[in-house]
């Protein structure tokens, strides 16, 4: 299966348009139940950063405020440098669309210079058999964007009704496509939402802040074996309308990609 | 020990300045090797929405990003809702110091009035005998803001040289002080670096990025025993000149208090 560009280079692309302003589209190929897929939306976000002719560097840390329900339509995407320093640089970024003042979603994002240094991870991916090992889960829910998206759970079903909520899957894109910085910000969003893991059905949630953590560099991502990524996540409480998920992505060849954490607004 | 107010209390304290608008000042209390004790700033930074007229609700997650280096001195402090829905409320906040036209600090930050719901932590707080049971850690190092804070390891020396970065530790403020949202962001800063746990020694770095996912409300805060947090913390890796620390803190009494993970630059 072939298409070019891809469904998802499509969703993110982005027109420059003056300074530090970027115009997208909603994409259909990535829609949820009433808004984008999330994960989409935090990797246009990236996207605008790692397009603008300012940027130095690899991201290192972003976060992205989901404020309000984006339409089908065209985006707005605003991003510039709040300070740069010789290695490192800031960054502001806010999404809107027109008619709406208000941002729909406000972010930040951490980019910098990576320099030769010692290194360790000591979150290993857990072994597991490769991707081929596994079939496909099958859609559980009619949303386009899960249509976008190869999940192969290794150990259990996303809707365990279990008592703790971690799950372990490959996660690919459809068709498969290249593991880069937006790809991994996008697959950060993509673990089962933690409640329905639990509950062991689907419900109303809507993730308001989810964060990410960098740990691969452009020379080392070019280089990984595989267009799959490993995913772990788990939440660590439920209380009073919200519950957070904490994740990580491995590369198939073992290499700690991103740790990502988000809080999500439920309703039960 | 009695001092009122709490040097803690003055370190975070901010004087309204017209619209969305504070003015606080930097404590020689709280001050680190060459800036304040970024707990402290991420402290601050909450405590501008917290006081901000316009604020519904508790905070559920903030990022604050550390762009550059804070001067002994004024600080402004600018907190804006971006947008307010029926129970929610986004906020973009900035620090600057007059002369620099920059912000040292970006951060966001979410609200939101909770409301019951079914609930369930499944990270539950290590069984460990009571802060009581262990002598306070020596200060390592000269730096004010550690005279701030009371450690209290559990199960392992801070500069250990080992092979995982985990520590488990009571911290508490000296004087002690009731738990609330600004204490425990300022906490959420206070582990040790993980560097120098790994490397059983001291070492030039700095955190680029910290978030904070909140898991209790003003009610259960209000009705938590004791004054002393539990801590664990974590790496999950390090490489090319940054590394992450993810931590968790729980009240004496068990209760989870908030979820924080932080990128931090090192030089090795």
């Amino acid at each position: 299966m072939t298409e070019f560009p891809h469904p998802f280079d499509r969703a993110i692309a982005l027109e420059p348009q003056g300074s530090d302003r970027f115009i997208g589209r909603t994409s259909d190929d990535y829609w949820n139940a009433i808004s984008p897929y999330g994960g989409v939306t935090v990797a246009t976000v990236l996207e605008a950063v790692m397009r603008h002719p300012d940027r130095i560097g690899d991201p290192i840390a972003m976060t992205a405020n989901f404020a309000g329900p984006i339409q089908a339509g065209e985006l707005i995407v605003r991003a510039s440098p709040a300070r740069t320093g010789r290695s490192t640089q800031h960054w502001q970024i806010e999404l809107t669309q027109a008619g709406d003042p208000q941002p729909l979603v406000t972010a930040t994002a951490v980019f910098a210079i990576r320099r030769k240094t010692w290194g360790d991870t000591e979150s290993k991916m857990p072994k597991v058999p490769r991707p081929e090992a596994f079939q496909r889960y099958p859609l559980a829910m009619a949303f386009p964007f899960l249509e976008r998206y190869d999940f192969r759970y290794v150990d259990s079903s996303p809707f365990a009704g279990t008592e703790e909520s971690v799950t372990q899957c490959w996660v690919g894109d459809v068709p498969s496509r290249r593991l880069d910085f937006p790809a991994i910000a996008a697959y950060c969003d993509s673990f089962i939402p933690r409640l329905f893991v639990r509950k062991g059905l689907a419900s109303q949630i809507s993730t308001v802040s989810l964060s990410i953590n960098f740990h691969i560099d452009t020379a080392s991502l070019s280089a990984v074996q595989g267009t799959f990524a490993f995913g772990q996540a788990r939440a660590n409480g439920f209380n009073n309308g919200f519950y957070d998920q904490e994740g990580k992505l491995w590369s198939e060849d073992g290499l700690l990609l991103a740790a990502t954490h988000q809080m999500v607004w439920f309703k039960d």
